[in-house]
């Protein structure tokens, strides 16, 4: 760290700088996250995954002078698209040697820091230094850039570690899922130095077989990333062997963990999967959900239902829930309306774009855009983003309480739900879904199906059947493109009469 | 703690302002921990057992406007001083009603409550602003006041509640025995409150049949104090019946705890002694002592003795340890030199004192005046403070570590060990032992005892027995006393040569 910091030193980065990286969960990048920012650059961690179009255009949102860039796919992206980079100056590969390019200006890693005066005094920096730096990746628009302070990559760090968030231990052993360039892994690499956890990182694009072979040899206690992760990893134990005896708890976020999942790591492997809510603006983790000592004698059932909400707010944040009326609604898990929170962990503005802070800022609160009830003991349950809620007759209806419906259906792979224009109800919700091969299921059985819990008015007026529903770069399902081919759907039934 | 808020406004509290209080552990004072910070103005809590001088100088050197005070001796303190106090306007009695007394500004908590306006919206404070002011009970000159900020406050009680200091979970319910006038109760109010704990306050002056009654009937898990504390309960117990079954763990600090009080705690009633060290200067607790998973295969012995050192720092402080020479010093658990941290919890000035900084700081560093090591793990062990360290011939002599030696030997009850000034050896190091009655016991029998363990001219060269060694308000040795009266004890016996 200290003779990465004295190699960067040597190519010219200094307090201010920004250093970007397009690279996976490794130790050099881990040793990029505390050396970039303790130096006084800010570290900017780019999504390797991206289109092109929006890997150019935040590198030089962001001003990036020098890349940390991974061998490979990642290097590749850079060399394809160097001559769209205005500021880059220097490529570093995070590698032993560079491979064959005609970019003069990449050096390896390795060779750096062989070369390097190891930094022995770090600079005194101001707590409002920027550290990091992280775009989002909005479905809609250009990605929005937030940046990070020093004090606030601390104050999360806390916060995460408390008993209060993901009660981190110094002898826990924390295996690195959530993606680098994914809101700094969660921040994760922060609060596990921090907290002074072991820390395991797979490197790029880890398979099932390899979280399993490493939480089985590294004895992980705790891990995290997105549903997705833990359902493919589920499949695989169904086939493989391996002893997850060690591991404690999985930390979802991203998404809400279907309830089969965390049932089935609880029972099968003693595992606990802990539904966590946040965002690139609250430096990711800014809920968990755990039952409350006061709920130790609740049934299972009463207890899963606590643990499949987004949870409690980690500490040193505040919350309200702000309905249509723009006023506070009540914390009676019922009422619904926006989230706002605001706290030493969540920014106020985005980089260079005042057009979108008026939308998504009021004051120091963030209007995060999430739908939510708040129940009387304080657990937030997000029913849905804002721009995908379904606003048909002067109600509200969630397209995700829908779609997670939709999917306990046999039959159902996946589901997505959005908002279809209607004259008269303003909005109707249309379904696409995804079913089993050789199923057979039409719309009708859907709707009779969803029919037992939900009102007439909730059903969605069409269901498409489709293999492909379109996903954005992290995975999510891309409703905007949906909407754009909703618009054109004939609702030919109206059950909302 | 809206309507203490509300009333404090309508007796002109402003932010700003200083609201003393002399008051015990009780659910007022907790109320005034919040209402007087929450307003932005600033908690400065006084110690009720102060010689009169000492309180008479802290309140007017603090500038309090309002006081918050107990009935009984408190109270009866501050009428005494009335005339001598400079700034304050009001009085509120933390009571029912006001005892008979000739002060006309004189008004009772709950009548003040009573005909309040509650505070419904907290105004938007800068996190610099002050919150909390204490003063140090320094054996030498005039108390020192410090200030914490509102993030001050907030840092702390993150710290304390991680896992890496206190590890304080919703589920513990927290008996703060700590008296809320030292050091604000080592801030656990606020640990405890954000950490969402169940919180019992014992009230005034709780004897040990009251902490015992307490851990039983509210199943308290988690308290603190100094050993004093602790060891007049486990006498208590020896007599009477308790059931101590929920107590988990209890943290001491103020001074090291006797192995054999740590050892009976976890023996007869399975509860964990945890060792901290703090000061005023760093809001309390600055470190933990618990052993680190790679010690979970060390023998009970050896996890003991790191239980009995200070520990490791609590998370975001930084330390050196400096040599006479004034460089760092290694950390091999050999050398010693003076601790100096420094952090968002430690303070960087006295109020008002200008000579004081100079001696105790330098730049952000707190220049503890603790005489320490620090082995290869990052354990702190204090051996002195640096006034009392003994230097003879070049060397340093630990009174501390003379202290413990001599409280091993059957007869001895307390022993308290200072320099005494010496033509050729500089210092050389004199013992005050109080000894049990009846037991037979001489100079020479103890200096035999400890050459069991150390240099021939580590032995004191004199020992008084007394059965009254000067104590300070906070029940430490008052080592100035004893230094002032050492001055005149004739050296006739000296083991060095």
């Amino acid at each position: 760290m200290r003779a990465l910091a004295g190699g960067l030193a040597e190519l010219g980065i200094e307090s201010g700088d920004r250093v970007g990286t397009f690279g996976w969960n490794h130790h050099r990048h881990f040793e990029a996250y505390f050396a970039v920012p303790l130096s006084g650059a800010q570290l900017h961690t780019v999504n390797v995954a991206l289109p092109d179009d929006h890997a150019e255009y935040i590198v030089n949102d962001a001003d990036d002078d020098l890349l940390l860039v991974d061998p490979g796919e990642p290097f590749e992206t850079v060399e394809r698209l160097w001559d769209r980079f205005e500021g880059v100056e220097t490529v570093v590969i995070m590698d032993e040697s560079v491979p064959e390019t005609d970019l003069d200006c990449a050096v390896a890693y390795e060779s750096l820091l062989d070369a390097s005066d190891p930094v022995t005094e770090w600079p005194d920096l101001d707590e409002d230094q920027p550290a990091g730096m992280c775009y989002t990746s909005g479905t809609t628009g250009k990605p929005k850039g937030v940046e990070y302070t020093q004090k606030m990559v601390y104050s999360h760090a806390m916060a995460v570690m408390t008993p209060a968030a993901l009660d981190v231990h110094e002898d826990d052993t924390v295996m690195h899922v959530v993606p680098m360039y994914h809101v700094n892994g969660w921040e994760l690499p922060y609060t596990a130095t921090i907290a002074g956890t072991r820390q395991v990182y797979p490197g790029p694009s880890p398979e099932p077989a390899d979280l399993a072979r490493l939480i089985e040899e590294e004895s992980v206690t705790l891990t995290a990333g997105v549903p997705t992760v833990w359902i493919n990893l589920l499949d695989y134990l169904d086939e493989a062997d391996a002893d997850l005896t060690s591991l404690d708890r999985i930390v979802v976020g991203g998404s809400a963990a279907p309830e089969e999942v965390t049932r089935r790591y609880r029972k099968e492997y003693d595992v606990t999967v802990e539904q966590a809510w946040g965002m690139t603006e609250t430096m990711s983790i800014g809920s968990v959900s755990r039952p409350r000592a006061e709920m130790n004698d609740w049934s299972p059932d009463e207890q899963a239902e606590v643990r499949a909400k987004q949870g409690l707010l980690a500490p040193g944040l505040q919350m309200r829930i702000v309905g249509d009326d723009g006023e506070a609604v009540a914390w009676d898990g019922e009422a619904f309306g926006e989230l706002w929170v605001r706290g030493p962990t969540v920014v106020e503005e985005y980089h260079n774009r005042p057009d979108a802070n008026a939308a998504s800022f009021e004051g120091d609160w963030l209007k995060t855009g999430d739908i939510a009830s708040v129940d009387e003991h304080g657990y937030i349950e997000v029913v849905d983003r804002a721009k995908d809620v379904i606003k048909s007759g002067g109600e509200w209806i969630s397209s995700i309480e829908l779609e997670n419906a939709l999917i306990e259906h046999d039959a159902v792979i996946e589901a997505a739900v959005v908002a279809a224009d209607h004259d008269r109800w303003q909005e109707r919700p249309v379904a696409y879904v995804n079913i089993r091969k050789g199923a057979e299921v039409n719309a009708a059985d859907l709707r009779t199906f969803l029919a037992e819990d939900y009102p007439r008015w909730w059903l969605p007026d069409t269901v498409e059947f489709t293999d492909k529903i379109p996903k954005t770069a992290t995975g999510k399902f891309d409703k905007k493109a949906l909407r754009d081919r909703t618009d054109d759907v004939d609702l030919a039934w109206t059950p909302g009469e």
